[in-house]
């Protein structure tokens, strides 16, 4: 963990290290509670380095590549006046743990709840959070997964936007406040996934090319220039990122972390980065002795990321798809190459549905098969923050489909043998929208969002998109807990419980032993050898299943029928006597 | 092998085809023998086509994108008037074959021979190289790699930049010529391998755009946009390169190709294309019934070339760069990563030098280990087209080094547990450079190539490269036969024949049973199990080893002394008696 943040050696005495392998000359600035300024040595990898004595948690200051301006430490711990001001040391050793005997959980076991730190609550802090951790467990909720916390400019953002990759966020609470609901949460047996973005680097508050090539123009991603895994004094660069990993885990007991969009991670090295994080988390479970597990999002449709580089787990989008566009009509306008009930029970049975196959969208054949692989490999959601963010209005599922159909999506998600993951406010199918919101400063940028964001919806017909940069938008995002016990609310909340509580007795990820079928137009059964078959009719009729006589029993459903008549949008689970 | 040339169907009746996914009309015009406009029509997948009456070998045609004007076919197996040309239909089934028999021959046996048609011989073509065949196997090589003959601007080219890619050059002989060739090799017993680009398309009569996206700014290469082989439409790229293969295979009866610079083939897919190119070779292997193998020129020092996608064999370039940097002592300058004899003990041993640590080259760590992989998957050479090329006034090895550093390190690359290949001329120490040249008609293509050149070499000092549009830079390239008799040209010639033929009589390629040691300060030691030790002395003064008494014969040596006296710079084989 070279040149990520300051050190402590012994006493007062900490070393303060940056990476910057093509620049000759670096001081350190410190800038409170007393000024002075420090010449500091470089290595043979490019690291400048200096000893100080006198310094304390309240220590900020600066890097002065070429002795020239302040720039903020790539590497700062904490940011507490934002991403154009002065870093600050962070003495890890302050907190006081209370979770030593926690040792975390297995991604089988897990039901996720994704929530945004700032619109989670009123408060937006990462404090706020742990009154609602109660409300989480009495869900049946065992893991929260945080958007991006790493600092970003101003007080309101996705996460997306961030520049400080070992910074937690000013504004959210900053170091401490992340160390305080973390160890809350591992007290109540919830485990901690934190979304880290190792893709890309925000637009404000960038300073990165002040210290070295941390972006390279040999791959283009939707950002600029990719980040530089593998050309000239890469090293320092994957080092910079394999740290961060262990930043995250051992100075904030993290328990796993979800890598942003790993398909705009470009490496040509022998040794890949995504399997290096792999293999630098798997040493941390060792070393911090509880499970630790990486997640990535990928939209590769390619298994090696599970079976090459060995993420513990993936994102699945492809069945959020397939379920969508048999729950909502207007959906196959986004999502063109699904639709059929057979991508669902594809889905269900083998994971990905593009496979090798053309896919209209990408205009060329597309993934390969994930067939065998085991269901705990793989994170569902019916909606995640990009997929509510990404409707011009910020809709949820829940303002766009009615109960009827909510209440089976549900059900296709928390019974299918993979990983759930719920997104914040999903329980009770909340009201509010979860819209897209900046805080920049820089003018141009602002502009420069407004119109992207209008030009992206200008296809999508009547509505334009709020304005991002408006703090109204923001505060029109955030969860109306209030409301979560009234009506149709209440139910969905009752019907998410029944749900998780019907799911911790069903054996679910031996894809070996689970048999899918569509059995009659949009309805799937899967059927479990032990004894188990579930039903989910996303058809307008019954749909009537012959089942051996009296050897079956309706034990759960959507809408209770029994001896094998499942009714129109609805979901009915059976199990041999 | 869609959208790949004029196919026949019957009579005088031909299909054309052409692959451009995003326009919407397209149109065949014949220009000879007599003039006519045919519309073509589009499918799903992206592919014009029309099928014509009254085609035969002479007939020659352009393709009109968008009904504009005349484009020569991308697919186009003839370019009878050069790159910007009509296209000729070519009739494969008017060439008799006589190799029915031939069934090729497997890697590990092969003396490759590297060749550039224009300037192997006097009359520059391929027919030409028919009668110099005797001399290729009498000095034991058993094949020869073709320098890329893709139909390139203008008659002289190294043949990197075609931009014809099923064309065999018009200056070279076309198509018959190439196919008269390898008919030739074929019954004198000789493999053909053919340099092919699937990298790039060079800068002039590059027409590529008018069809289709070929080429993607997802990726950067030194040539500027990569390949398109993984963004929208890229399945038509992919087949285009996958039906090249196998065009050069079937029509032309070619046994193995070497695939330029894979290291600038970029593919995110789930199926990597090159995975792909070696599945492709490998059904044509059965379909063909002869032995039919891809080789891979890389410099990703990544073994998954080989274990991953698949390749017969790969240039090992650290061999060369060990082994240079000990005969040359300037080389180092060049080669700042190389310099200890135990850099070629690894090559010989492992094969890769750079195995994952840091390459001042590349200001990174870089590579991974290639140990135990069989030695029949490297090729390996002590000078090929482009290190005898690169430099400044295009000099071969026997130019840079005395005889006794030429014939040690011709020892060491025969005597190599590798598949050896040698570079034209090298056999008897040509005298004649070989330089860069072009032959471009776009003027500032001209001029871009001349500042170039300059550019590249400022830094080298005192020479300036040779005009590389001039046609004397080609013509100056040209092997000199006449004098390889003649003194020390004579004599090395002699020396590549006895270790050719000692080489068949040694097991080499069973990397578990040879011992690779530094025995002395610049000598190497390789002991095979079965009884045999060669010793490479690159050092100036004499090295002794102890043998156990009266049980080794020294059987082989560049000076002759027996009883273990290893002569300065020499190579002495014993065996055991």
């Amino acid at each position: 963990m070279k040149g990520c943040g300051p050190v402590w050696i012994e006493g007062n005495k900490w070393r303060f290290t940056v990476w910057s392998p093509e620049l000759t000359t670096m001081s350190l600035h410190i800038v409170a509670p007393s000024q002075a300024t420090y010449p500091m040595q470089k290595d043979d990898e490019g690291y400048f380095t200096v000893d100080c004595d006198d310094v304390s948690g309240d220590t900020c200051y600066f890097f002065q590549p070429d002795d020239d301006e302040d720039v903020p430490d790539p590497a700062s711990h904490f940011q507490p006046n934002g991403v154009h001001g002065c870093s600050a040391v962070v003495d890890h050793r302050g907190f006081k743990w209370h979770d030593a005997a926690w040792r975390g959980r297995p991604l089988r076991d897990l039901i996720i709840y994704e929530l945004h730190v700032g619109t989670f609550t009123k408060a937006g802090t990462f404090e706020a959070i742990i009154q609602r951790l109660d409300d989480l467990v009495d869900l049946g909720i065992n893991a929260i997964e945080i958007m991006p916390v790493a600092q970003f400019p101003g007080k309101r953002n996705w996460g997306y936007d961030g520049v400080f990759p070992y910074a937690a966020q000013n504004s959210y609470g900053g170091p401490v406040g992340l160390q305080k609901l973390v160890d809350a949460c591992h007290r109540k047996g919830i485990v901690v996934i934190l979304d880290v973005v190792y893709n890309h680097m925000g637009p404000e508050g960038n300073y990165f090319n002040k210290f070295g090539p941390f972006f390279t123009s040999a791959y283009h991603v939707p950002w600029g220039d990719a980040i530089n895994f593998d050309q000239r004094w890469a090293d320092g660069v994957r080092e910079y990122f394999l740290s961060n990993i262990e930043h995250w885990i051992v100075n904030y007991h993290i328990d796993g972390l979800r890598l942003d969009a790993i398909h705009t991670i470009f490496d040509s090295s022998a040794n890949h980065i995504l399997g290096m994080f792999n293999r630098r988390a798997s040493e941390l479970r060792d070393r911090v002795g509880r499970n630790v597990f990486l997640i990535a999002e990928s939209d590769l449709n390619d298994p090696r990321v599970l079976t090459d580089y060995k993420f513990d787990a993936q994102w699945l989008d492809d069945f959020h798809h397939a379920l969508y566009v048999l729950v909502h009509p207007e959906a196959k306008k986004q999502y063109e190459d699904f639709g059929s009930t057979y991508h669902l029970a594809k889905a269900f049975k083998d994971g990905f549905v593009s496979t090798g196959g053309f896919v209209k969208f990408r205009k060329r054949k597309y993934g390969a098969s994930s067939a065998g692989i085991s269901g705990d490999r793989f994170v569902v959601f019916i909606q995640n923050h990009d997929q509510v963010g990404n409707q011009v209005l910020g809709e949820r599922l829940s303002s766009l489909v009615g109960t009827k159909e909510l209440m089976l999506s549900a059900a296709a998600l928390i019974l299918s043998p993979y990983v759930p993951m719920l997104f914040m406010g999903e329980e009770y199918a909340e009201d509010a929208p979860f819209m897209y919101f900046v805080d920049h400063s820089d003018k141009e940028l602002i502009t420069a969002v407004r119109e992207g964001r209008k030009k992206e919806f200008a296809h999508m017909g009547e509505h334009e998109p709020k304005d991002a940069q408006a703090e109204s938008t923001f505060l029109e995002s955030k969860l109306r807990w209030d409301t979560r016990r009234d009506g149709d609310h209440g139910k969905i909340l009752q019907w998410y419980k029944e749900l998780i509580k019907l799911r911790r007795t069903l054996p679910l990820f031996d894809k070996r032993s689970i048999h899918v079928s569509v059995i009659a137009p949009r309805c799937i059964s899967i059927l479990h050898e032990e004894g188990i078959c579930i039903f989910f009719n996303f058809s307008s009729v019954e749909v009537n299943y012959s089942f051996e006589e009296g050897k079956w029993e309706e034990i759960f459903a959507s809408e209770r029928s029994g001896s094998g008549k499942i009714k129109p949008v609805s979901v009915a689970v059976y199990t041999t006597l």
